[in-house]
């Protein structure tokens, strides 16, 4: 038998979601607060009520993972025990008790005719999620497009298809008990990776794509995205510590910012340090990075510190590490750091370490990245430090979200004009 | 002699353009105000004396352009006399006038561990404009990307060539005077069609294209686009009068909305009466509209009010005239409108003419446009009547910009976070 007899193509599964997705759009972007709450609020005590059923898919997703061959990592990503099906329902409750975007008016004001003009965000409509095998996005994103009145169509990596499955269950139960469409949160429903392909080309109908996941899943979706992207792309943060840095300050913040956890995309990943001090600082910081299992690859001047330290490649001062391994390098005061940082980095976070009110001001105006700090760690770069709540990222792109991207973000708006009559002269 | 080997390939010009815009534009980000006014009244007062110069090129435009057969429209647009020239050089210091939204503090507030967090406004970086043979969108665009910080490339269509140049020759003479680089404001250099395809494709160089003309090239940018567009669709924009509307009020607002200037986005390309008052409003309307020159395209009921209106089609719907034509047709209450607007609509502006609040606040809620209005002229859609000063159009996307683009839509923002040592537990 053809198989196309059987399963549709692609295209037309995927046009088909859309018609759904844009459906249920409009009506959740007039849906009260309480509704949406309600509807996460459901879905919470459903993961809670449905943790067996979801235990058993994911046993068979990581089963077929082993049998694959996955690596360790990936296989760790994909597990869900008890702990971390209650964190997902814990995390749609904190959604619910966040503050509803949808309506607030961000400004207004009167024109000397009359006219009374409202800035009122408004949800952006038809989000799509592409992701990897972690099924906890599932709930995540799921619960960020809701409370933003947004329709979701996620796409999670193939390995996580059974659990992502389950997961969406009961979301939908949620949205069902709430009164609103199931529609509202879909999941491609086949682990083809042409639906992809078919995803990226839905303008019109999917108005945002938030791809998460590594680099060449971000590649693949940037060069083949007929539609506008919130993109995460890495995250190779850097730490330069200033001429005028405090020492202590500066081994307390750096060893944060390195090594509290090195897979987080806040993680510094290169440290940059002021020829000035190179003689005093380096050596201290390079030693407590060794000793706390940091290796260290450096130029010639921290090589020359420790014997511990290796050469860096060039490749390195553009790698993402998300690994207790760190680039090194002394450069020329603030200057040398904005330079180095705007050729290799990647616009996400950058922080620099120093009592000089000056050289802060200049590293704030000349390093050009989403979140740039002044003697704190990188590692606060994230939607809840900056008190923001939960976030589907940290967009490295400057238009529309750049940082975290919460509920606000995921947001556009509209301009309410109230008038009595008025005519243009 | 080989072509080539005389003119460099497009692809390399453009790379050598976006390398230079990249370079101005890292310096302009932190141009004080004071500067980047200077350079917009150096160049206001170039276009001044340089109105021989300019005419003279212009002169050439036109005799081309005639020779080529265009129409009298194109050529009215193409044609600079004293009068334009004096308002390109005025538009520059109404610009030079506004506040300069760089360095901006769009938030900021304190976190409980001390960390001091600000969401400041800075520019977007390199700009992309393509527009038509309107040769005054040189001297606003340039100024507007300007102010706001960002780097510009432009390009106006090849009737104008001419008249482009003279007119960012004042621009460049004014930076220079100002002390900024005349890269701030460069011009593709060609008239080369293929220059267009080719900045399409500059995606990491230039960060938002801005397309500025008619349908043809609206679509053909994005269909080629690799960059995120602010892109200004039609104008398809209804007035909607309602059951509960006051004659006398729809009658003024939608004489006005359709007739004072029918070559605007904002004008009102489609009239929709509720089934309520076909009867005693619909006659009116249509007779008004009849009698000030208008052509009325309309459905069975429209058509049924005066022998004068002919049958509107399937394509009048979706049709932006800029022209003295209008389509009308009569719906099934508030709801009988969002469903016309979102069906054939462009999200660009609709108004609501009634004195029943809740069916203001349903058209509000129902309406997925950049700007809703009640009892107000659709033609007040423009960000001078907002008060945001001069727009470079008004973006019918729902990322970013929305409505309105003046100089803060041409700005991002980055976060500035101020601490004390502060690490991440």
């Amino acid at each position: 038998m053809n198989k196309s007899a059987v399963l549709p193509a692609v295209d037309q599964v995927m046009a088909e979601l859309g018609e759904r997705a844009r459906r249920a759009a409009r009506l959740l972007a007039q849906a009260p607060a309480e509704r949406k709450n309600a509807a996460l609020m459901a879905g919470a005590a459903a993961l809670r009520r449905s943790g067996g059923k979801i235990a058993e898919a994911n046993a068979a997703d990581v089963a077929a993972g082993t049998a694959k061959g996955l690596t360790a990592a990936l296989l760790d990503r994909l597990t869900l025990d008890d702990k971390r099906i209650e964190a997902m329902a814990k995390g749609l409750e904190e959604i619910a008790g966040l503050p509803d975007p949808v309506g607030q008016e961000m400004a207004r004001w009167q024109r000397p005719n009359g006219l009374d003009i409202a800035r009122v965000r408004v949800p952006i409509g038809v989000i799509g999620i592409i992701y990897e095998s972690r099924p906890n996005v599932t709930a995540d994103a799921g619960a960020l497009c809701l409370k933003s009145g947004n329709a979701a169509i996620l796409r999670g990596g193939s390995e996580s298809f059974r659990s992502s499955k389950a997961i969406l269950a009961c979301l939908q139960e949620g949205l069902a008990e709430a009164g609103l469409p199931e529609d509202c949160i879909q999941m491609v429903p086949t682990s083809d990776r042409a639906a992809v392909g078919a995803m990226l080309k839905m303008s019109g109908v999917i108005d945002v794509i938030v791809p998460r996941g590594g680099r060449s899943l971000i590649e693949r979706v940037i060069a083949e995205s007929r539609i506008p992207l919130f993109q995460h792309l890495e995250g190779i943060c850097h730490t330069y510590v200033d001429g005028a840095a405090d020492l202590v300050m500066a081994r307390k913040v750096l060893l944060n910012a390195k090594m509290r956890r090195t897979g987080v995309c806040g993680a510094t990943e290169t440290l940059l340090v002021d020829a000035k001090v190179a003689k005093t600082h380096l050596p201290v910081l390079v030693k407590d990075l060794l000793d706390a299992g940091c290796a260290v690859r450096g130029d010639a001047a921290t090589q020359a510190v420790d014997s511990r330290v290796s050469p860096a490649s060039e490749e390195d001062w553009s790698t993402e590490y998300l690994d207790a391994i760190i680039s090194a390098k002394v450069v020329d005061g603030v200057e040398g750091a904005i330079d180095h940082i705007e050729r290799f980095g990647s616009h996400h976070t950058e922080s620099i370490i120093t009592d000089d009110p000056s050289a802060a001001a200049a590293f704030f105006a000349g390093v050009d990245s989403a979140i740039v700090l002044h003697n704190a760690s990188t590692q606060f770069a994230d939607g809840g430090e900056f008190g923001m709540g939960a976030e589907i990222g940290i967009s490295t792109g400057k238009l529309h979200a750049r940082g975290p991207v919460g509920v606000e973000q995921l947001t556009s708006f509209k301009y309410v004009v109230r008038g009595s009559g008025q005519v243009r002269p």
